[in-house]
């Protein structure tokens, strides 16, 4: 069965931590917001899943993932149920549980990088709140980031199987969400990013070997992954960082 | 077992939507923040598992609930468990994802509910970034109120089931979660709500119902119930809303 990954097209934006996921399962899937109108794709058949009235489950907004005829929103939902069916979660109940409290908290930081440059609206420019970003900015570069990447790192130095993952002794969908919020502020905040990561070593080993895994080097090469870009989550304005 | 709530004294919070489905369960707990030191409950208590460097899976920050020897963190974790455990969630997986997806959604909102008076950081007082909270406030009660209540208003009209719950026939943690998000905002933002709920009468109705439910009433008129007050997630601050 071929997914269906719904997201606006041109970013990578929440859509990158569900791409991630899909390329190291090595699941097959359509880019249904990169489509043509005429072939039932692009921004109208994500709308449709918005808005439409027969819709029994409409999601909030993109992303969400199609598997059959359910509709999976919210990102760490969706990745949720990637890791559970697809081989990218512990088996066990606890940890399962646990590996989502950790897909939580990045989400929190992802949600901040974005309060980072758009503290006022996400419906305004960025120029239109450039004051008010200045003033976030700082506590998010000096306060936020460190006590994020911080506790990353932390969570591994205590997995009692090994600093290597962020749960357990094998890859789950938390660490390549966590090498995505790295990426992410490093194009961002990349003087804050480097003096943050300079104090903890796990998230930098695992940032190293999730972009060497031969399914994501592969997709990072690809052409597929879409550059950052001054429409997403992460955006980088000089003035910001420091 | 008697479970173990782990959340700052004084504050309903984020630990008010685990506490209302404990109540709704009617299940023991200890509210271990207000305990006190010498009983190795307090602040002491919490800040041991946040930072302690015994513990394999240190909690980002409370609430977080201990189930005998096992720490569950994230509001809306604790509640996947709680309504799996414990009768609030439906039993079919794809319905359970559904209810955590609207879970996510009501996280989100309350989010924005306490950026929109700490736009800046929540680390400075309101009254260092009462301007900023006065331009985001204007967003949050004209665009995001009314699209996130309006939302939630959708999927109990197009739940298949019908309209009294927003999933399936029966209650979840979902409606508990959304009856605090109601309560929330209509204390700290009265006229803005207001509007939005004359939009949204299957809102409305949970909202009372849930209120009327023999355990939640119970709760609510014992005296346990902290009030709203100004160093929560939803504040009144006058100037904000309109």
């Amino acid at each position: 069965m071929t997914l269906e990954l719904f997201y606006w097209p041109g970013l990578q934006g929440r859509g990158e931590f569900i791409r991630l996921a899909l390329e190291e399962a090595g699941l097959e899937y359509i880019e249904v917001g990169a489509g043509r109108a005429e072939d039932n794709q692009g921004v109208p058949a994500i709308t449709h899943w918005l808005d439409g009235e027969d819709v029994a489950r409409p999601p909030f907004a993109p992303p969400f993932l199609k598997v059959g005829s359910e509709v999976i929103g919210q990102t760490a939902a969706i990745l949720m149920w990637l890791g559970a069916h697809h081989g990218l979660a512990p088996t066990e109940e606890s940890a399962r549980l646990w590996t989502h409290q950790v897909q939580l908290t990045i989400a929190d930081a992802v949600v901040e990088a974005h309060e980072s440059h758009h503290p006022v609206s996400a419906g305004l420019y960025y120029e239109d709140q450039r004051e008010e970003a200045q003033r976030r900015a700082v506590d998010f570069r000096e306060a936020r980031i460190p006590k994020f990447l911080g506790w990353f790192d932390r969570v591994m130095s205590h997995n009692p199987a090994g600093p290597a993952f962020l749960v357990g002794d094998a890859l789950t969908y938390a660490d390549l969400s966590l090498y995505q919020l790295v990426e992410g502020l490093l194009y961002a905040y990349p003087k804050a990013t480097t003096r943050a990561l300079a104090e903890c070593p796990n998230v930098v080993a695992l940032h190293s070997a999730v972009g060497e895994r031969p399914r994501i080097k592969a997709y990072l090469e690809s052409g597929r992954r879409i550059p950052f870009n001054a429409g997403g989550i992460f955006r980088h304005y000089p003035e910001l960082d420091g």
